[in-house]
This record gives C-alpha cells, sequence and structure tokens, in this order.
C-alpha cells in the first residue's frame, strides 16, 4: 500500500480540502458551505488572522482526509482542549488506518499543546465512526445535552428570543 | 430590587469568581479547579496571552454569577461561534432574571462578532437549566453525541490508546 502523510494542510490544498467538507456534509446530510461561506473559510484557515486549524491526510497527489480543529478551554481543568470540529476520510479510502494516523499526530498535537482532553462530537447513527472513538479509549459524555442558538441570519440587537 | 450590572471581569474580581466556580463544581458534582489550576486559570483569564473571556454579575459590590466563554468555529457555516463553556448564577441569586441579562449580553457580544451561533452544554438533570434554554429558543441537539478523550495527567507521547 502506498504511504500515507499526514501533514498541516496549505493553501494550495484549499480547494481539494473543500470537495471534502461537501463530501462530510451530504454524509452528514447538512448543508455544505455557501460560495460566500466558502471564501470566508479560506481566510478563516489561512489569512492573517487564522481561527482555526487543517490537518490533512495525502496519498501520492491526492487529499484522501483532513481534520479540523481549534482549541477550547477547560474552567475546572485550567487546560485547553483540543476540539475536533471534522474529521473525514474520503469514501474510497475508509478502513485503510487513515483515521487512525489522524488521530496520533492528533493526540501528540494535544499533548504538545499541554491540552487537558480533546473533544470531538459524532451523529448517533455514525455507527463505524463510535466504534472507532470507543476503540481510542474516547467516553461519551452521555449525561451532557448539547444547545445550540442560531444567532444568523438576521437576529435582532436586543437578543432574539429573549 | 437593586440593580443588577453586567461587565466584563477584572482582575481584582478573580477571587470572587473563583470562589463561584467551585460553587458551580459542587452543584454539577464535578471535581474543583486545584490549586494549581487556579492559578493557571487566572493567567489564562487575565494574562497577556488571555484564552478566555469572562463576564460577571454585580449587585452592589457582591458578585452573584459569572458567564466564562470563547470562540469556537463552524467549518459549514465558516462563522464563529461563541461557546459559553459555564454560566452560574449563585444559589441565593437565582430566579431574578440575572440569567437572562447575562444572556442578553452574551448574545449582544456574539452578534457584534458576527457570530452564527451560540453553544453549550446542560447536565441533562438540571431542568431548571434546560427550561430556562428552551425558553431563550436554544435548541438541544440530541442525535449528537459529545466524545472525550482525557489527555491528563501522563499520555504517552505516542498516544494513548492507539
Amino acid at each position: 500500500m502506498k504511504k500515507t502523510i499526514i501533514r498541516k494542510a496549505r493553501k494550495s490544498d484549499f480547494e481539494d480540502i473543500f470537495k471534502l467538507i461537501v463530501e462530510l456534509a451530504h454524509f452528514e446530510k447538512l448543508t455544505p458551505p455557501s460560495k460566500t461561506a466558502k471564501k470566508r473559510l479560506f481566510l478563516d484557515s489561512f489569512g492573517a488572522k487564522r481561527k482555526n486549524n487543517i490537518l490533512i491526510a495525502q496519498i501520492d497527489n491526492e487529499i484522501t482526509g483532513y481534520a479540523f480543529y481549534f482549541y477550547t478551554y477547560s474552567s475546572f481543568l485550567a487546560r485547553k482542549t483540543l476540539y475536533l470540529e471534522d474529521i473525514f476520510i474520503s469514501q474510497k479510502f475508509r478502513a485503510k488506518g487513515i483515521g487512525k494516523l489522524m488521530f496520533k499526530e492528533l493526540i501528540n498535537t494535544a499533548v504538545k499543546e499541554k491540552c487537558g482532553r480533546m473533544e470531538w462530537c459524532v451523529l448517533d447513527w455514525n455507527i463505524n465512526a463510535i466504534y472507532f472513538y470507543n476503540k481510542l479509549g474516547a467516553k461519551p459524555l452521555n449525561d451532557w445535552i448539547y444547545y445550540r442558538k442560531n444567532l444568523s441570519p438576521s437576529p435582532s440587537p436586543n437578543g432574539e428570543g429573549l
């Protein structure tokens, strides 16, 4: 099997990464980023005021997967958390150990950054991913409910819903 | 009723905020920050490399509540999210509208920062909080499972569990 390289994404990788983001959105039955969101995503990932980090898996010249992450914080541990917003391996490259290689690199990064934890969310029907995460020694936080308040497209300046 | 002031926390508020953090940990039946964590928390909240933001509620000279937040990011929206790590009102100041005032300020901040969303987690037995969040127009993400991998105190450099 050809060697998988795990490395930080470069600006020139963006179009390929974006295709994977759209593939992930379809896989998760969610809305992929719009055209204007795509542009913001490029600037927020590679511009001067970078807000997030992208790791990619590459085989030959093909980008086969990506991980999108940033740092959150635990007030009780008083440590950073590496939060994995997305991790995705393209359908035809599954079950080749690429996800495992990416997680290894992410864990090394988190340890180097003195994080106390790594965290992420998974859709409850994604049993392949859940099996993989359990094998990693990760635990579901079953007694917590994740809440979201949407603010777009045009919330009231006085606080919508209040 | 005396007027509640909502404002950004100052360094001199830290001891009072820390008491509330410990009160929250006891309320959630979780481990409060250790002595060394307390020091890191001060530096990470008020030092030169600030990682998070603290908002407080004050009545006269008493700090009655705090909100601890930072920004995460949605790759699909390509927008920042205001993530609320903690929001807590001291037991004796509950049901006075303080939480509502804090949320109003947090939503205004999120809108000003062009966030697409606000997100937070709640313990599934905390029905008062859940009732309050539902009234705000927030929604539970019931089909997502939150996963955590603990990295402390001393994970293997090769990626524990891999």
